[in-house]
């Protein structure tokens, strides 16, 4: 039986979980709370792979006062031994006698393992509570563990009536130093930022996060389907840095793998690189979320291709005019049928700006 | 000296101003409250030209316990003889104490000279409390007043792209049901609703308030410069609406004034309607509110002329993608000074759609 008071355990967790937003990648953000008695006994949360798991920190932070506790744990304790042993196990040593689990845990290697080696060591367990938000802190983690691709997030910057440049290119700034700085947070976050050689050329942008803390970069990947990225790329410099391509120029990839950046060749045939192709190695790689920091073309190609599940919008409160250019390159739809429906995620006010989130219709949960 | 219990009988005074928003064109919505020992004696509202004013319907309700008063008059109680005597005198006559103002009247036939009024009588006046409230509510008659054209909105639907139509011209229906009767709210507001002759042509509106309740319809206005609406067009059906053209073309004109339009000739000198002298012959007939539904065409041209004062967009969650029409052309802009800055006015959510009321900057306010 849940009861009131075990919600608010499980929020608790889930605000230690959000504690490893910018570090966990490629982990899950993990939150633990032991309660005995109706008093917190350990608390913990998961920082960094290869380090304690959250349920670990709050065990040694309870101590002997775990024995007949109450665990809260935001994704199920996992089963299996990888660069740390199974919390399962560990909570079972430690003779906690019930486990509340918001969200089974997508991992193949777990999923729902961890709850059946509990129950068979006689440790009553509950799971569910708090799972809409406990997937929503992982959206990336499930993505990659159910379906092999990360979640792809698409930001633009654009005015009210949706336009990201002037014909003539000029597009600095249109949102304003709140949103920038907003932009920040959800680098932070993601496990890699995408753009095109567009950008790269036209911007030659660095994407990396600043402004704020973080002990983590993403990993920055430039599609550029022709090796157009000039080997003196500012995005170059501070390494972490994978290129794919369609074309197997040896030399231009020697150039950009002596300038410290991985390449990667990935053609469909039309001299493209295969997008879905392209999700699935990075899912490979450990990717949970990425943030696509594109112009029309990219967006357009990604959209067309179904590989968007988010819009991360920044509108400025101002009119450029239909001679701007636009956000979404779709080809000429003939028939509303045609059009990409979204639903509304989240709409607030960020500096002058407002910031909108919309997830493509059929996509808004994994 | 204004207390908190002040604003709490203005705020009600305001509610009932509002009562007249569908009726009251070409006059202000006004509310009155008279309270006398804590209690209110007396309460009234405009609701239609000719028929008495606010104050008047106050004063009747309190009968003798009006002397002594404190009347709350969301708009400066107005000096002349117009269809009905001067307020200020009925509420001298009726031995009213005190008179709290929320805005001073700026019809040049009253503007301060109600309170002067009021006070040489030996009453206490207060102005400016909830100013901006009763701003707002009338704020195309304050812009007829103050500068002599209408308050113009200019409605627009569109996707999140800030598209209104395919490239071939399908846009039924992009917003929801929702938003197409939020709208029918807005046109019940306004004294006329203007459309370009494009928008009779390829979807022959009404441009009428349905499925709400109202006893007026505002007038219907039209903007064909070359004359070319149809005598049989339904927006002529039911009569009430004025076409602007700039074409002398006396045929024409006799079969639309036979099909039971008004038309006005008012030329640039380019073959176009003169937009200002437009605007200011709608003001002078009375017109506070004009909604524009228009699309990107006669939109950019009002924008460009510096003619629009808000944006009232309906934004579906949709992608149309670049080939699709926009909602503006500005012509092209080609540093980003020219663009128009908006500041945001308000933000909903009104069914599927989001609701941005967006005000052009440097027009917040009348």
């Amino acid at each position: 039986m849940l009861t009131p008071q075990d919600s608010e355990w499980m929020a608790q967790a889930l605000r230690l979980a959000e504690r490893g937003l910018y570090t966990t990648s490629p982990n899950p953000r993990v939150g633990c709370v032991l309660v005995r008695d109706g008093k917190v006994v350990g608390e913990g949360w998961h920082e960094r792979a290869g380090q304690p798991h959250a349920e670990v920190h709050a065990l040694r932070e309870a101590g002997e006062a775990a024995r007949g506790s109450t665990a809260y744990v935001t994704l199920e304790p996992c089963s299996h031994h990888g660069r740390t042993p199974p919390c399962a196990d560990a909570l079972i040593a430690a003779g906690v006698s019930r486990v509340v689990v918001a969200v089974q845990d997508p991992n193949p290697q777990v999923a729902g393992e961890g709850i059946a080696k509990l129950r068979n060591a006689g440790i009553a367990v509950e799971s569910g509570l708090m799972e809409a938000a406990a997937r929503e802190l992982n959206i990336g983690f499930f993505a990659r563990m159910t379906r092999g691709t990360p979640w792809v997030r698409s930001k633009t910057g654009m005015s009210l009536d949706g336009r990201t440049a002037l014909a003539n290119g000029v597009s600095q700034w249109i949102t304003g130093p709140a949103a920038r700085r907003d932009v920040q947070y959800w680098r932070a976050r993601s496990c890699a930022v995408l753009a095109g050689v567009g950008t790269v050329l036209a911007d030659d942008p660095q994407l990396n996060v600043r402004e704020i803390e973080t002990d983590r970069q993403p990993l920055r990947v430039v599609l550029d389907s022709k090796l157009q990225t000039p080997p003196s790329a500012r995005i170059l410099e501070e390494g972490n840095v994978l290129i794919y391509t369609a074309m197997k120029d040896e030399a231009k990839i020697a150039a950009l793998r002596q300038a410290g950046a991985a390449v990667e060749l990935l053609p469909d045939g039309d001299g493209q690189v295969d997008l879905p192709a392209m999700l699935r190695d990075l899912a490979q790689r450990g990717i949970n979320e990425v943030l696509v920091e594109a112009g029309s073309t990219l967006n357009g190609a990604l959209l067309r291709a179904g590989l968007v599940d988010e819009l991360l919008l920044y509108v400025a409160p101002q009119l450029l005019g239909d001679a701007a250019r636009g956000i979404a390159q779709l080809g000429e739809l003939t028939a509303l049928e045609q059009r990409i429906d979204l639903t509304w995620q989240d709409v607030r006010q960020v500096g002058a700006d407002l910031r909108i989130v919309a997830r493509v219709k059929g996509k808004e949960n994994v």
